[in-house]
């Protein structure tokens, strides 16, 4: 979209120029330069990497890809540019003329007039081989270069049409995006665990189908490059997401603004996105809620849902369970002082105090769930290990970059 | 727009009941609520927190907020309603039919069938003061609480709808969102200096007229909260940007995948996005350029801005300056070498093995510029102390909740 409005303005701003091969040409992206629907000679400048380079007696062919697509862009180039230094994995700046492609693979090629070579590569010593399909546990190793390769160029890509996504979702469900703090000096409630969730509003399939129509082909790459054949995968995950709870006292105390999600970082667990709203009183007031956690293991803040489906549990108070809060309506005189005797005889009155407060200044029912970034970009995507999600994992024994 | 949509949706559902009475009472927020234009007795049900109360012989006014807007609803209540329980703080949950106002104050108002109190509030012991305008200092020593006021509301939305229209900024401009590792096992290069900045294709403005005809009331509402009668002030902070600078290495590697940008919180410093653009040439291939910085002042790891205006400099490469990355374009062998002896003289080889990949394998010059979104915040909002604008700000000695 980006590249092809740019080129569309490039071109408006030097239309009234006498001779086209005097024009500036137009700096655009692949991705916009692969948009262009009747290319008819316009002068672009494209520049990325060489991905692949075919010579033939008269002519030579490059792809170029910048990483704004999965696809690249073909170059024609005669035979008098200098094969040699055009080699794989060199960045390239392409001056040329956009024209319709006789080949039925691409609408568009770029007929190179100039291609000059920005940086060379020392093809023996990277370790990504031209046209190999390397391993995700051998890409690994080389975090700060397997951002180069098709799938972790495709990854990166759906990471951030998903977090868009995600924050779109929120914004237009009238939620307030709030950044919680790193650092804090509570202990965090109990996570971890797992949990098969029903998507009340869609947060899941509306923002996955956002991404799904927005990268289809990085969404195919990457879910071809883990399990060829297995077609079925992507569609059953969609229907089984695994996601993982967690809670943060920020959103909880935010909610007295208003209802809120955040999108932030956690310890010991991937990324997360959460979201706390006030005045819950029905499993339907929650975006996302927890259905079918096996009743042998039901954790002690979650409680059954009267309101909806049998057997469904939701996630309530955590920090003291049984104060009936979620469903329960108002928080009245008595509950107030099991609670301050609960946490006196716990000797957590001083560190909890902010958590009394809440309770007796306007109290609210509330609810509200996380959801792992991560697992869920791995049910997009089928890709099996979380490493290969994230830009640079941190792992025990493990803080590469 | 939310609870208008919302709203609508709701009010479509129902309209075959034969008796309005009956209808069920669709929820609205506070801001959907005020965003009809034409109230004509709808049945709505409001939740929120009690902002004001005005008894009169015959009648109850109440103002009742619930974070989705600056103003409030007024609420219109007969005297059969207790308004002891109806107290400032408590929340309340209001079902009743929208009508026209009869005040100019406001469009519209709700006129009561049924209140319910949900929380009650201890006002006593309730730090924020009914009707008082509490200093920042005094609303900092109550984190947990001081969002309840206005001016903390307020900076809450425009937090929120600033990170959404930086997001959308950089996405139109063909930027892909990284999430950077909040642990590293790099040094992080030097940062926190202070720079005037021009923004070239208008990341600031952009961002802050998005913000500013999103929420023009909150903003005004901080803006008069800190300097009363200043009303330059905003747009002095606008022409006098200060931004901070910062870099990280994770930027820069991915930048090899998309030109990107981040959206962090970073250590020893505040939120800040960053951008890293590939193959930037000039000045005007960055969005954001730094300007004006005093030549006295001149840090290492800038350089004069030959293409630019006079007196300009530029951050470059920061690691090993001299090398000409930036302006320079391609990373020739000789300057390999040189890289190399230098990194391997100060014993950093090793260390930096990444940082030689990046340049051996396809180097690309590049650039970039980090904005402290606090800053940012500060300026928009002419709030004073960084700690305001922050939800739970950690500084020296205090790292409450």
């Amino acid at each position: 979209m980006f590249g092809a409005r740019c080129l569309l303005r490039a071109l408006r701003s030097c239309s009234s120029a006498p001779c086209p091969r005097h024009r500036p040409a137009a700096r655009v992206s692949v991705r916009g330069a692969l948009g262009i629907q009747s290319a008819n000679g316009e002068r672009v400048k494209v520049q990325g990497w060489i991905r692949s380079v075919r010579s033939q007696k008269e002519v030579l062919f490059l792809h170029v890809n910048d990483g704004s697509s999965l696809e690249s862009l073909q170059v024609v180039a005669d035979s008098s540019f200098d094969s040699r230094e055009l080699a794989f994995g060199s960045s390239v700046e392409v001056q040329g003329q956009l024209v319709k492609s006789p080949s039925k693979k691409q609408n568009v090629e770029l007929k190179a007039e100039k291609i000059e070579v920005v940086g060379n590569c020392d093809a023996k010593a990277f370790p990504v081989k031209y046209k190999e399909r390397h391993p995700l546990e051998y890409l690994r190793q080389y975090p700060h270069l397997r951002c180069r390769t098709n799938v972790l160029g495709s990854v990166l890509r759906v990471r951030s049409e998903a977090t868009a996504a995600i924050h779109s979702f929120f914004k237009d469900s009238g939620f307030v995006h709030i950044h919680t703090p790193v650092i804090t000096s509570n202990d965090c409630e109990g996570a971890g665990e797992l949990f098969q969730v029903e998507v009340m509003e869609n947060l899941f399939k509306t923002t996955a189908m956002t991404v799904l129509s927005n990268c289809p082909k990085d969404v195919e790459l990457c879910h071809k490059f883990i399990a060829p054949g297995q077609k079925d995968r992507l569609e059953h995950m969609l229907k089984n997401n695994f996601l993982v709870i967690s809670y943060t006292e920020a959103v909880e105390i935010l909610k007295q603004a208003s209802q809120n999600f955040t999108f932030t970082p956690e310890w010991g667990a991937d990324l997360h996105t959460e979201h706390e709203k006030y005045l819950v009183k029905h499993c339907g007031d929650i975006p996302v809620f927890v259905i079918n956690y096996p009743l042998a293991l039901k954790p002690f803040y979650m409680r059954d849902n009267e309101d909806g489906p049998q057997h469904t549990v939701a996630a309530v108070d955590l920090l003291v369970p049984g104060v009936g809060e979620l469903f329960g309506g108002s928080l009245r005189e008595e509950r107030y002082h099991f609670l301050e005797q609960r946490l006196a005889r716990l000797g957590l009155t001083e560190a909890y105090q902010w958590y009394l407060d809440l309770r007796r200044f306007g109290s609210v029912p509330h609810g509200g769930f996380g959801m792992g970034f991560e697992r869920y970009l791995q049910c997009i995507l089928g890709i099996d290990n979380i490493k290969d999600v994230i830009p640079f994992p941190r792992f025990t024994h493990s803080c590469l970059l």
